[in-house]
C-alpha cells in the first residue's frame, strides 16, 4: 500500500453559503449533533424519536401518524416514498417543470413504473387543469410533483392538484425539499399522501435526513405490501402484496421500527435524528407561519437587491420560490465569467452561490436565502460582495445599487 | 392541530453503550462533526472526500480507487453493493450463519436475484470447503457473506472463501459492518470485491455513513449498467446494461460523484462525511493492526470476566468476533429475569448491554467492547456492575470473580 499522509483534523474554512442549498447550518443543530449517542433502544430514544414525529407533524401541518425520518439524503425521502408506492407497472404522472421532475421520473421508472409527464417550458408552473386533463386520460396511481424546484426557482402550487387526485382517487406525493419550511406547505389541507424532505435548505441543517409523513391511505397501501425479514422475529407476519423493491426504503418496515412495536430495521442515525429534531424544534419555536414570513421577507430583499445591481431575474415571478433566485448572468461575462464570479465570491469573500443546471448552465447563478441565512446580514453581505466582484470583471454596475435596494425592502422591519 | 408541548434541547442521559452497537461514540469524532458546513462543490469539500477515500483505502486495506461513503446506514451499504451488482435473475449464494446473514438473502431477494444459501447453526461459521461445493453446484454471479455477525459474535474467516470465488470467478462481497477496525480485515490480500461497513461498532462513530470499497472488477461489472439522469447534463452518457433498479444506490452514479467528474447524484451527507473521515482518521493514526489488537485484548478481559462471574458463553470460541460476546443469561433468571437485568444496569448505572434476537432472544446477553468502548475502564466497569444486578438478584456471584479475572488478563498491559 502506498504511504499517506497523516490527515489533519476537520477544519473547514469560514463560508457563508447563499446557493441553492446546502446552506450553512443552523449553530444550534450543530450544537444539538454533538451530543453524545444512547442506545436505538434507549426509552431516551423512543422518547426523541416519538417527539422527532410530533415536531414535523408541526412542519408538515400533518395529524398523521406516521411522520418520521427516512435516514439519507432527500433523495432518499423520495426513493423510499416511491418505492413504497408504486409497484412494476403501476401508472405514475409526473409534472415536470426543472430538473427534479425529471428525477421523480427517473426514480419511478427505475420502480418499474409506466410513467407519464406533463412537461412545461423551464420557468413555468403546471396549470391544474392540465394535470386533471392527464390525470383523466392516463388514470395513474400517483401523481408525484416537486413543490419547490431550485434548478427553476419555481414553486408548483398544490391545493388544486390535490383536489384532482381526490376526485379522481389518485396518491399524491410531493418532494418538498426545497421549498419545506420557507414556504407555505399544508399536508392535509392540500390532501397530500406522502411529503419528504431534506434538512439542508430551509430547515436549517446539513444533508443526511429526510422527513417523511405518510397519510393513513398512503400507510394502508404500503401496509398491504408487509414482509418482516427472516430471522429477525419468531412471531408470524404474513407476508402480504408484492414486496417493495428495496429493504432499506421499504417504508411498510420504517413504519414498524419507529411504530409502537419498535421493531428492528435500520439502526437509527442517532447524530442525524439528533439534529433533524433540532431543525424542527426552531421551526416550530420560531412559528411555521413566521418562518415563512423570514424567507419571503429576506427573499424579497435579494431579488430587489439583484434587480438594484441591475441583473435580469430568470422564471414567471409569480411563482417564484422565497428562498432561492435565479439571476442572469450578463452576457459581457459568459458561462466562463459567470464561473469567474463565483470563483472570486468564495476565494476572497468566503460566499457561495449556485451554479445551474442543464439548460440554465452558464446562463444564471441561483442565490439561495434559507434556513439559518435567510438574514438581513447575510443578504446585504452577499450583495455587497457581488457588487465588488462584478465591477472587478469590468461589469457596469451602481454603486451601492444591490444594497440599498435590499435596504429599501427592510425599511421598517426590526433587524 | 393538537396544541403541541415546548420541546427541550437535546440533553440525552449518560450512557456506556456496552452492546454490540451502536456504542458511545469518540468524542474526538463528535467534535468533528460539529464543524460549519461547506458547499457540496467547495474546493474544501472535494479535498476532503478526496482525503476521505484514501483513508478509507488504508482502513479496507485495498488499493481500490472506488473507496467511498454510501449515505445511510450500514445496511443502505449492503444494499447499494448488491443492488449495483445483482441483476433480476442473477444466481446469488449466501453462506448463513446468524441474522445478518438473513438479511443479506432477503436483500438480494428483493434485488430479484435466485438466492442459495449455505446454513449452518448459530454459533458456528463455515466451511470453505462446503461453499465451494455450492459455488460449484449453483455457479453464483456473487458470494456474499457477513464476516461479524454480531447475533452470534461468529467471524467467519473470508481468505479461503476469495480463494474459492478466484478459482471459480465468481464476484465476491463481504458485509464487514460489525467487524471492520476490530477484527483482521484484508480487502485486497482476501480477494474481495466489495465490502461495506458502518460507523457505529469498531469504528467509533455515529450510524448513519456507510464505507464502502469496490475492486476494479466489481466496477466494472457496475459501469456496465451506468444511466445518467435525465436533465442533469448535456453530454451524451450512453445508456448500456440493465439499468440498476435504485437511483439512490447506483454505485455508478455514486462513483462519478465520488470520482474527477464529480457529477451531481445525492447531495453528501456533509456533517456524516466530517465524521466518517475522523473515525478513519484516528483509526489510521493509532494504527489498523494496533486497534485490532486493543479490540482483542478487551475482548479477553471480557471474556475472562463473564466467566469470572461463572457465566457460559454462547458460540464457538475459537472463531469468536474480537469485540463482543454472547453471555448466557442463568437459567434461574429466565428471559424475564434476563431483561430485569438489563434494565437495571441502564437505569442504575447507565449501562447498556444488548438482548438478542431470532433463537437466541432471552438467551443470552451480547456485551460488546469496541470503538472508543474497547477500554479497560469501560471492562471493569461492566463488570463491576453486572457483578452488583446479579446479585441484586439473587443469582450466586462470585465476589470480585469479574473484575478480577480481567485484571489478570490486563497484567502486565500498560493501561
Amino acid at each position: 500500500m502506498p504511504h499517506q499522509p497523516i490527515h489533519a483534523q476537520i477544519n473547514p474554512p469560514a463560508r457563508l453559503l447563499m446557493g441553492p442549498g446546502p446552506i450553512s447550518a443552523d449553530p444550534r443543530v450543530l450544537r444539538a449533533m454533538s451530543a453524545q449517542l444512547v442506545g436505538q433502544y434507549d426509552p431516551a430514544m423512543s422518547a426523541y424519536m416519538v417527539e422527532t414525529m410530533a415536531l414535523y407533524r408541526e412542519v408538515f401541518r400533518t395529524a398523521n401518524q406516521h411522520t418520521l425520518l427516512v435516514d439519507g439524503t432527500s433523495r432518499a425521502g423520495i426513493e423510499a416514498a416511491l418505492v413504497s408506492l408504486l409497484e412494476p407497472g403501476d401508472r405514475v404522472l409526473v409534472p415536470v417543470f426543472g430538473r427534479f421532475g425529471h428525477l421523480l421520473v427517473e426514480i419511478a421508472e427505475r420502480c418499474g413504473a409506466e410513467v407519464h409527464t406533463v412537461a412545461v417550458p423551464w420557468g413555468e408552473v403546471v396549470d391544474a387543469e392540465q394535470v386533471e386533463r392527464a390525470v383523466v386520460a392516463v388514470r395513474p396511481k400517483v401523481l408525484a410533483v416537486v413543490q419547490g424546484d431550485t434548478s427553476t426557482t419555481m414553486c408548483q402550487p398544490l391545493a388544486d392538484l390535490g383536489e384532482v387526485c381526490r376526485r379522481h382517487g389518485v396518491l399524491f406525493y410531493c418532494d418538498a425539499t426545497a421549498s419545506l419550511g420557507g414556504n407555505a406547505f399544508e399536508a392535509d389541507a392540500w390532501g397530500l399522501d406522502i411529503a419528504t424532505a431534506g434538512l439542508q435548505k430551509c430547515l436549517g441543517g446539513p444533508s443526511g435526513s429526510a422527513p417523511i409523513t405518510i397519510s393513513p391511505r398512503a400507510a394502508e397501501v404500503i401496509e398491504g405490501r408487509r414482509h418482516v425479514e427472516a430471522g429477525l422475529t419468531e412471531e408470524s407476519d404474513e407476508p402480504r402484496g408484492t414486496r417493495i423493491a428495496s429493504n432499506y426504503f421499504d417504508l411498510a418496515m420504517v413504519m414498524d421500527y419507529w411504530g409502537p412495536r419498535r421493531l428492528n430495521h435500520h439502526t437509527e442515525a442517532t447524530t442525524m435524528l439528533y439534529g433533524a429534531r433540532e431543525c424542527a424544534r426552531l421551526l416550530v419555536e420560531e412559528g411555521l407561519d413566521q418562518a415563512v414570513e423570514r424567507h419571503r421577507l429576506h427573499g424579497t430583499a435579494m431579488l430587489a437587491g439583484v434587480a438594484g445591481l441591475g441583473l435580469g431575474v430568470f422564471g414567471d415571478p409569480a411563482h417564484k420560490m422565497n428562498n432561492v433566485v435565479a439571476v442572469e448572468i450578463p452576457g459581457s461575462l459568459g458561462a466562463a465569467g459567470g464561473e469567474r464570479v463565483r470563483a472570486a465570491l468564495l476565494a476572497d469573500f468566503g460566499i457561495e452561490i449556485g451554479t445551474s443546471f442543464g439548460p440554465l448552465h452558464g446562463r444564471v447563478w441561483r442565490i439561495g436565502t434559507m434556513g439559518h441565512n435567510a438574514r438581513r446580514d447575510a443578504v446585504l453581505t452577499t450583495l455587497a460582495a457581488l457588487e465588488q466582484v462584478m465591477r472587478a470583471e469590468g461589469v457596469p454596475v451602481t454603486a451601492g445599487g444591490g444594497v440599498g435596494a435590499a435596504r429599501e425592502v427592510y425599511q421598517g422591519v426590526a433587524a
